[in-house]
This record gives C-alpha cells, sequence and structure tokens, in this order.
C-alpha cells in the first residue's frame, strides 16, 4: 500500500540543503469516501505541579474505537494551567524538562495575577496563585494535532503525548477527536 | 446523547499514575456524512507591541456561521510576528506573561537580523527592526487547532483565544478554517 | 469567489479593543463533497545540530498533487528532538534564532537524561547526551496545521516551514497530510 519513491531533484531547495541525501518520499493513495468523527474527553486527576502524564496508550485506544483509518487525531487541553508535549517519557528526562519550565516562569517570582490586593478580574473564593502556571503554558500548546494512517498514530520511536499538570493537583480534561475516512 | 462510561483499568498507565483516579472517558457518537469546509479571514489592525487581542468571540461567530456541527476550528495566523495564544483574559496576568516574553528574547538584545549594514536578503523600503520579535514567535504557535463538538468549541471556562502582536502596530490576518460534519 | 465583509460591529469586543478599526473578514462559500486525504512522507538527513530546513516548496508541492482544493495540511514531525517551525527564511535571523534557543536550553548545561551512570530507561548502545535537544523541543511544536483555500496553503509573505534539527546529524522523516474537499 505504501509507495516508495525520489522526489525529482528539481523539487529540493538545493541551496539551503547542500549536503542531504535527496529527500525520499513515501505516499499513500487517495481516497474519497464519507467523512466520521469520533470524540471523546478524557477525565483525570493529576497529583502535583509540573508532572507529566503519560496518555498515549489511552489516545492510541480511541483512536482504535473511532474505526477511522486515515484522518486527523486533535489532543486538546481544556485548560489554561496545563499543556499537550509531546517528547520522550524518560524519567530523568522528565526532571531536566521541569528545571528549565521552571527557570523560565519561577514559581518564586512576582506576578501581578496572584495580587489579590489589586485583582478584580475573574476572582473566585478558590483562586489559586498560579502566575507562574500560566506563563508556562504560554509557551507550551493547547493543541497538537496528529496524523493517523492505517489506524495508527504517526508517532516516532520515542513520541509520547503527555497532559503536563502546570499548577496542583487538579480535575482535567483532555478533549480528544478523531476526524476522518 | 453522552454516554459515559470508565475506561477498563488495564488500559490505564497504572505505574505512571499510581494514585490518579480511574480516567471517565465521555464518548460522543459517529456519523457519517459529507464534509464540509468554511473558511474566514479576520482581518484588523493591531496597536502596541505585546497586544493580547481577544478574538473568541469573533471565532465563536464564525463556528456558528459554518453550521458544522461537529469538527475542527483552525486558528492560522499569516505572520512571523505574531502568534495565536490560548490563556485567561485578566489583564494583570497579561502584563505578567509580557515581562515573561520580553525577558525570553528582549527588544533591547541586539540581533544581527536588525543589522541592516550586513544584512542582504528579505529587506525592503518600510524593514522594521524586529529581530525580538521574530525570537518571541519561535516560542508561541502559528496554529491552534479546537474541536467543535454541538456547533461549540470545546474550551474550557478560562481560554479565550488570542492574536498576540508581537511587532508594533501593523495590519492582520488570522485564517479561520472550521471543517467537519 | 470571495465575498468581503465587514462584522456587525456589535460582535467585535469592544471593551478589548478599544482603537482597532472594525474587523473585515473574507467569508468562503461552504461545499458538500467526498472528503479525501493524501499523505506523503518526507525523509531527510540533516547536518548539525540547530539547522533550519526550508520544507516549504516541498509541502506546497504536496499540496498540489494531493488534488485537495480545501482543508487542512498538518505538518508534523516523527521525532523528539525537532521541531515544527514557522518563521522567515532570513539567513541571520536564524542565527539570532539559535542563540536564544541555545540560551533557553544550553547544550553545555548538566542534563540528567545525559548521565548515563545514573540512568535506566530508553538506553540503546549509541545513545547520544542529547538532554538539552528535549529541552529546547518542549517549548516548540510537533506540529503545525495549516488552512489550505483554492489548492494554495494560507502562508502570509514571510511564512516559511522549517524542520528544525536540535540534536546533530540525523536521518529524519515529517509527516504531511492534507485532509478536505
Amino acid at each position: 500500500m505504501i509507495l516508495r519513491h525520489r522526489l525529482d531533484p528539481a523539487t529540493i531547495p538545493a541551496k539551503r540543503l547542500p549536503k542531504t541525501s535527496p529527500a525520499p518520499v513515501r505516499v499513500l493513495p487517495n481516497t474519497g469516501f464519507a467523512c466520521r468523527t469520533h470524540t471523546e474527553s478524557i477525565e483525570l486527576k493529576t497529583q502535583e505541579c509540573l508532572q507529566f502524564i503519560d496518555l498515549t496508550d489511552e489516545i492510541a485506544n480511541i483512536v482504535q474505537r473511532s474505526q477511522i483509518q486515515t484522518g486527523f487525531a486533535n489532543i486538546q487541553t481544556k485548560h489554561t494551567t496545563t499543556a499537550i508535549a509531546i517528547n520522550e517519557n524518560e524519567p530523568l528526562l522528565l526532571r531536566d524538562m521541569k528545571r528549565v519550565l521552571e527557570k523560565l516562569a519561577p514559581e518564586t517570582d512576582e506576578y501581578l495575577h496572584n495580587n489579590f490586593r489589586i485583582r478584580t478580574v475573574n476572582m473566585n473564593p478558590e483562586e489559586d496563585r498560579n502566575g507562574h502556571s500560566h506563563c508556562k503554558a504560554m509557551f507550551l500548546r493547547t493543541s497538537e494535532t496528529l496524523n493517523i494512517c492505517n489506524s495508527r498514530i504517526q508517532l516516532g520511536t520515542w513520541q509520547r503525548i503527555f497532559l503536563l499538570e502546570l499548577d496542583h493537583s487538579r480535575e482535567r480534561t483532555v478533549s480528544v477527536m478523531v476526524l476522518g475516512l
């Protein structure tokens, strides 16, 4: 089903890729059927700040249940103090990434968002001092869209899909929609 | 229409989520109709560097006009010195985020891109010294894809969709495409 | 085919956009046909750390070959130490962006992921000391989704699509899926 061919060299931006080998390209054939969607929400409770929760198997199961063979899976968090991250699930690396994230927007910095004496907007009784969480989230992603071929998400060897908690332990929801044929 | 069920415990990565409650999952049924698209461009003039422009209501209206009930809304900026950001619209928080962004790639740093004595590529008469804007954009997003169920974008309580201006006041275009059933 | 109209002023969030001009919106008409997909993998060998490889022409060709007129192109890297970046292809700017990326997660920092005396997970014979690459990737993107209208990706004047190598010279694969009508 997979046709492997090389691109015509003229289509490769030669000036910018002087030493690369020509880029082989694999093509999957077109199909023309009715489009379907399948949507699930993953609801979970996180435990702590900067927890990486590996949802890869969960999301692969959703794709299986969708019975969609080719299309997109869009993974979207519904919170402003979490993120969707795709990276390797190696415990020491997760600690490295936490350190770099913390350096970028330290919890110990002063945030105007945490100053409840001057703040008036979006205040509620159980308001958290989570300015650092929002500022970390700004550099991360609300959604990642992944390609599905032959009913499988096109993930590389080390790619795992995480929900990353940037605030404290909370109830969280991740929306997963599969759309395709 | 929403069937709520629990995942089989075997599908939860137990080692990584030792203390979480099992993840309940909500499933929306499949449908099989012809796919449609609806595309609009939001054109606006920004006022200043690091302005957050809340486009959420605008985009919700586009989804309404699309009459698409289930699918994706893809929000894409057409500029290299703006970004699409999803976060809380709390004025003090916006000031916090500007501060952290400015720390990451300060406007006052020296950028080779701003050195018009040595630069030869992509120069034009009204060229801006906006190396900092491009460097900030690198850590932000050109596009975010959001799930639509029952004609509504699946946004959480505090999620708002912003165009973030990283350069000075300019004419800007955001492309919004809704695709689905 | 493009109808240009202005939004009803009531739909503009006036409080947040006090000085902007009203946002004109261009609308493309709905269509209702069978959805198709077209998938190609771009395989290439990168040369060095922090190399930006411009894949824009390659991806435009894929969209042309797909014969899809309206829909999404999703560009997804299959690696945890590369990223998809959309920015201007100006050689001096690329050097600026490398500098800011290196400042965020320097190769010379100590990473637990690089400490092969204590690390036990995901070890293999040719394991790289690439903690910095993963930490840089955390702030960048695995995927970007772009809108296609009239068989063209809706890119702005300066927007180019890059694969960004965050590790050393390696064989890399980028998955491109076009889905639409």
